[in-house]
C-alpha cells in the first residue's frame, strides 16, 4: 500500500479554497449568493478590471431588519420602554401623563397614538440626563438580560446568521465592514463588535448632543436631550460621508430608510454592490414589506427591481435565521 | 578562510529588532523618546500588568502644529485666502466689502481685525455652496501646487518627520491612529491618508452641514453654509466620542486647543500616554507659546508639567524636522 503525502503547502492551498466557497454556508445556491461571490471576487481580484484597492472596500450594513430582527418593534424601543419602566419609581407624574402611562400599562396602541413627537420624547427622557459612561452600561445591562417576545433569546441572538457570514467574508476580503443604521450610535456601539466584529468607530447612527462636564474633578460627556443627527433616509449618505469620508462599494439595507443610502452607493464610479433583504419568512421569523410599522419596503424594492439590485428572499435564499443557541 | 552563513531566519530577526529600535531615528536619545518608546513596549506586551488588547489601541493626533507647521498662519486659512481670490472676479463687489477686501488688497491686518466673525465668513465662503465632491477637487488642486512663504515647499512637506515616525511606530505595534483635530474634516480627508497614512474615516475635525440633493438624476451633497460642529478645545471630547466611540489610550497636541482631550485620555483607566509638541527651534521652524496667534500653548503646558505628561522640546528632542526633499 503506498502512502499518500499530502505537502503542507498543498494542503494550505485546499484549505484556502475550501474556506472561501464555504465562506457562505447559510446562503443556498442562487442568484443572490452568486450575486454577492462574484462582486467580491471581482474586486479583489488584481487581474480584475474591476479590482478596487483595499483602502478603497468599504461597505455598509444598515442594522434593524438587515443584520438582526425588528419586529414586532425595534429593539431600541423595546429598550426605551424597560428604561421608562425602571425609571418610573422616580417619577410618579408619568402614571398620568403621556405616552409614559402608556408605557407603564403596557398600552402599545395609545402608545402608537402618541406619534414621532411622543416617541421623540420618550427616546429622550430615556435616553439622555447621563453620561455616556452611565448610558453604556445601562445598554450593556439591558442587552445581556433582555429577551425578545417571541423567540425567547436575547436579542444579540436575533441576529442574521448569513449575514454575519457575510461580514466574515467581506473581512477575509480585506473589506472594512460599518454599520449605517437609523438607530442610535451609542445604542449599539456596546455590543456591536462582540456580535457583529464592528469596533464602535465604525458605527454610524443617530445621535443625541453631548457635553463636556466636570464632575468630581473628572471630564464626563452629558447626554443632552436634543437630536445631533438622525442617520435615516436622506441623512445616511451626510452620515456616511461625515463619518466615513468615502463612498462605499458595497451597500446592505431592507427598507425605505435605505433607499438614499444605496442611491448613494451606486453613483459612484466603478463596480457597485447594492443589496436589499426582503423579510418573506414568516414561519422562521417575519413577512412584511409594505405597509409596515417597521422597515417599510417599497420604493426601494422598485428600484431594486429596475436597476438590478440584488435582492434577498430570506425565506429562499437563507437556509438559517439566526445562530445555533 | 571559513564562510560566514547566515541564514535567512536570523537575519529576519535580527533585521525585525534592528527595525524596532531604530523606528523612531529623527528622535533624539532623551525622555520624550524614551516616554514613547516605554508606553507603546508597556501596552503591547502581553505579559505586561499594562497590556491593552489591539482594539483599544486608539492614538489620537491633533494637526496643525502637531503634525504639521502652522505658522505664520494656519494652513487653511492660506487656503481659503487663495481660494477668495480665484473666487473674486465673480464678486466684483468684494473689492469694497470686508473682510474680502482685505483679502484682495494682502492686508493681513486688517483681516485680523475682522475677528472671528471676519474669519467665519470667509470660511463659509469659501469652503459652501459646491458639493463635497467638488470641494474634494479644489482642496487636491491646492495642496499640489500651493507653497509656503518662508520654505518655499508645498505645505505636505511640511509635516514633521518625527511625528511620521511615530505614526509608522504606532502602527507597527497595533495601533489605530486617528487625527482629531479643529481644522475641516473635508479639507484634511483629500491628502492625509497619502501623507500621514491616515484614511478618511480616522480622521475627526471640523464641520458644515450638508445636503443631499439630486444633480441630473444623481445624488450630490451640497456643502452648506453653515456649521455642524467646531471640533476645538471641549469640542475634542465630544467629536471623539461621536467618531470614534472610544476613549483613545494616547494622545498628541501642541496647544490649549488640545488640553480637553489630553485631559479626557488622561481620565481614562490603565496606563495612558499624554504628549504636547513644544514650539522652541525658530531656526529649523518656529519658536512660540504663549501668547500666540496661532497654537497658543499656556494652561495644557502647566499641567503637562504637573502631570508629568510628555513634552516634546522640538529643538532638542528632534533631529529633523521635515522630510527631506
Amino acid at each position: 500500500m503506498r502512502k499518500i503525502v499530502i505537502s503542507p503547502i498543498v494542503l494550505g492551498a485546499f484549505i484556502t479554497t475550501t474556506t472561501r466557497a464555504d465562506g457562505l454556508p447559510s446562503w443556498n445556491e442562487g442568484p443572490a449568493k452568486q450575486s454577492i461571490v462574484s462582486f467580491v471576487t471581482a474586486v479583489s481580484d488584481h487581474s480584475s478590471a474591476d479590482f478596487v484597492p483595499v483602502n478603497e472596500r468599504i461597505a455598509v450594513f444598515d442594522n434593524d431588519g438587515t443584520l438582526w430582527t425588528e419586529s414586532p418593534v425595534y429593539f431600541q424601543l423595546v429598550f426605551a420602554i424597560d428604561r421608562i419602566k425602571a425609571m418610573a419609581a422616580d417619577h410618579p407624574e408619568w402614571k398620568t401623563t403621556q405616552p409614559f402611562q402608556a408605557v407603564l400599562e403596557d398600552d402599545m396602541d395609545t402608545l402608537t397614538a402618541s406619534g414621532e413627537a411622543g416617541l421623540i420624547n420618550l427616546i429622550m427622557v430615556s435616553h439622555t440626563g447621563i453620561t455616556t459612561g452611565e448610558f453604556t452600561q445601562i445598554v450593556k445591562d439591558w442587552i445581556a438580560t433582555a429577551k425578545h417576545p417571541r423567540f425567547n433569546r436575547p436579542y444579540t441572538q436575533l441576529v442574521f446568521q448569513p449575514m454575519l457570514e457575510l461580514l466574515a467574508y467581506l473581512r477575509a476580503n480585506d473589506f472594512k465592514t460599518f454599520i449605517v443604521s437609523g438607530g442610535g450610535i451609542e445604542f449599539m456601539r456596546p455590543w456591536v463588535e462582540q456580535v457583529y466584529g464592528i469596533p464602535p468607530e465604525q458605527v454610524v447612527g443617530s445621535s443625541t448632543k453631548t457635553k463636556l462636564e466636570s464632575r468630581d474633578g473628572k471630564p464626563v460627556l452629558l447626554r443632552l436631550p436634543e437630536i445631533n443627527f438622525i442617520n435615516d433616509k436622506g441623512g445616511k449618505p451626510v452620515g456616511i460621508n461625515q463619518h466615513i469620508g468615502r463612498r462605499p462599494i458595497m451597500a446592505f439595507g431592507n427598507s425605505d430608510g435605505d433607499l438614499q443610502m444605496l442611491q448613494w452607493t451606486a453613483a459612484g464610479e466603478g463596480k457597485r454592490f447594492m443589496g436589499l433583504v426582503h423579510h418573506t419568512d414568516d414561519v422562521r421569523e417575519y413577512a412584511y414589506d409594505k405597509p409596515s410599522h417597521v422597515g417599510e419596503l417599497d420604493v426601494a424594492l422598485k428600484q431594486a427591481q429596475q436597476d438590478g439590485w440584488t435582492v434577498v428572499d430570506m425565506k429562499a435564499d437563507w437556509s438559517q435565521i439566526y445562530p445555533a443557541e
